[in-house]
C-alpha cells in the first residue's frame, strides 16, 4: 500500500502543534503543511473572506500536493470555514473543534467545561455549540494576549504565568456566576499547547487540561488508517509551504513542532 | 477658501492617535480616515505586498475621497511603502518616521536615542536610518506585546507596567553595551501613545518620551496650512472607512481618538 499524504492547513504556523501530534499518531505518513502567512491572522476577518482564503488553501493541498486527507489545524478556519472547505475539495476534511469538544465530553464528570481561544474563535461560539451537542455546558473566554506571549518566547515567564492566572480567575468567576462547576479546560487555539505546563500549574485541583491538537490527531489517525495495514516505521516526511514571510515561520516553527521545520517553500495563492 | 481634505491612512485603527493629534493642530480641516483592516497587520507581510496594499489605500483616499494631502499614520507603511504611495498619487504625502526622528533630534542633547516599535518597523531599520540622517545614534527594539496589551484594554495595568519595565531594561542594557547614553525614547508605533504615561513613569530620570504622532501632526499642519488664511473654528469633520471588521474598529477606535469614531463605513479594495 502507498503511504498516505495528509494535508495540514493553518493561517500561520501555530498548526504545527497539530502536525506534531499527527506525527506521533502516524509516524509513517507523508505530511504537507501550508501556512497562509500572507493573509494571517484570519481572526480579524469576515466569515466570507476567511471561507475564500481557506478554500484556496485547501485546493492547493489537494490539487497541487495530492493530499488525500485534510486536517484544518486552525481553530478560526475550523469554526468559520469547514463547510466552505468541504465544498471546495473532494477528500475527507477534519477540523479541530469537534474532536476537542468530544475529548472534553470524555474527560468531564460534571459536564461543565471551560474553553479558551482567540477572539474570532470565541465570537463564533463554535466550541460552545460543539460542547452543547456533546451534552456539555461551556463558558468561553477570548485570551488575546496568549498568542503574542508565545510568539515572544515568554513560555516559561512570570508575566505569562500572571496573565494566565488573571484569565483563569475571570473564567472561573464567570462559570461560578452561571452556577457551573467546570472540571475541564479546553485549549482551543493551536498556540496554547506550548503553555500547557503553565495552565496545568494554574488550574484548580481536579481540573483537567484538554488539548484539541491531540484529540484531533487521534481522530485523524483513526480515519486515515482505517482499513490500512500498519506500516513499517520510518522517518516522517514533512514539506512546509507558506504564502509569505517564511522567515518567521522557520524561526518559530521548530518550537511548535519540536523538530526542525527545515526549508519552508514560498507559494503564491494570490490576494 | 475651502476647508482642506486630509486623508489619513493606517493598516488598522492605531493611526487614530495620529488623527487625534491632527485634530488638535487643524480643528477646521476635514479628515477622511481609512483603516485597511481586511489586510492587517502589514507587519508580517513582504515589502512588495505592503506597497501594493498601501498604494491602493492611498488611491482610494485621493481618487474617491478627494484628499488633498495624505498622512501615512502607520509606521510599517511609512517605513516600507512611502515611495510606492508617492508614486501612486499626485498629492503631498507625509509619513510618521521622518517627523519622529526630527523631533528626537530636537529633544536629544546626548544625540543618543532609543526607538521602540513593532517587529516589522524595527526590521526595516527605517528609524535608525532617519535618526542617523539627523545626527543621532539609535538603539532599536521590537516590542510585540504592547499592541495586544493596548487592544486588551490593559493600559493602566500591573502586567503592562512589568512588560514595559522588562523591554526598557533590555533596551537600556543594549544602549549601555554600545557605549551610548540615551536621553530620548521614541514611540514608533501608533498604539504606543496610549501607554505614554506608563513609559514616562518607567524611563530613567532625564529621559524624554517623544511621540511620532504629535511630531507628524505638527509637520502636517505646517505643510497644509502654509499660505492658507487661518479659519474660523468649527466642529471637526471626520469620516472613517475600513476594509473589513468595522466592529472592532468602532469598539476600540474611540479609545485611540478620545472621541466617538461614529459609524465606520465598509469599503472593498479587493484582495
Amino acid at each position: 500500500m502507498t503511504t498516505p499524504v495528509i494535508g495540514v492547513f493553518d493561517s500561520g504556523f501555530g498548526g504545527l502543534t497539530v502536525l506534531k501530534a499527527l506525527l506521533k499518531q502516524m509516524p509513517g505518513a507523508r505530511f504537507v503543511f501550508l501556512g497562509d502567512t500572507a493573509r494571517l491572522p484570519y481572526g480579524s476577518k469576515s466569515r466570507r473572506t476567511i471561507a475564500r482564503y481557506a478554500a484556496e488553501s485547501a485546493q492547493f493541498l489537494v490539487d497541487q500536493q495530492e493530499a488525500e486527507f485534510l486536517v484544518i489545524a486552525c481553530n478560526t478556519a475550523s469554526a468559520l470555514a469547514l463547510d466552505a472547505i468541504e465544498e471546495a475539495v473532494s477528500v475527507p476534511v477534519l477540523g479541530v473543534i469537534l474532536p476537542g469538544a468530544a475529548a472534553a465530553a470524555a474527560s468531564s464528570k460534571t459536564k461543565d467545561v471551560m474553553v479558551i481561544a482567540t477572539e474570532a474563535t470565541i465570537a463564533s461560539h463554535a466550541y460552545a455549540a460543539a460542547c452543547q451537542a456533546n451534552g456539555l455546558r461551556a463558558v468561553e473566554k477570548a485570551c488575546p494576549l496568549l498568542v503574542p506571549l508565545v510568539e515572544e518566547g515568554w513560555v516559561d515567564h512570570p508575566v505569562t504565568a500572571e496573565v494566565v492566572r488573571i484569565y483563569l480567575a475571570e473564567l472561573l468567576a464567570e462559570a461560578q456566576a452561571a452556577g457551573q462547576s467546570p472540571d475541564t479546560l479546553v485549549l482551543g487555539c493551536t498556540h496554547y499547547p506550548l503553555l500547557r505546563a503553565v495552565f496545568e500549574r494554574s488550574v484548580p485541583e481536579g481540573v483537567r487540561v484538554i488539548d484539541s491538537a491531540e484529540a484531533t490527531a487521534a481522530e485523524a489517525a483513526q480515519l486515515v488508517m482505517a482499513g490500512r495495514a500498519s506500516e513499517a516505521m520510518h522517518m516522517p516526511s514533512i514539506r512546509c509551504f507558506a504564502t509569505d514571510s517564511v522567515e518567521k515561520f522557520e524561526r518559530l516553527g521548530s518550537r511548535f513542532l519540536s523538530l526542525p521545520v527545515g526549508k519552508v517553500e514560498l507559494v503564491d495563492l494570490g490576494g
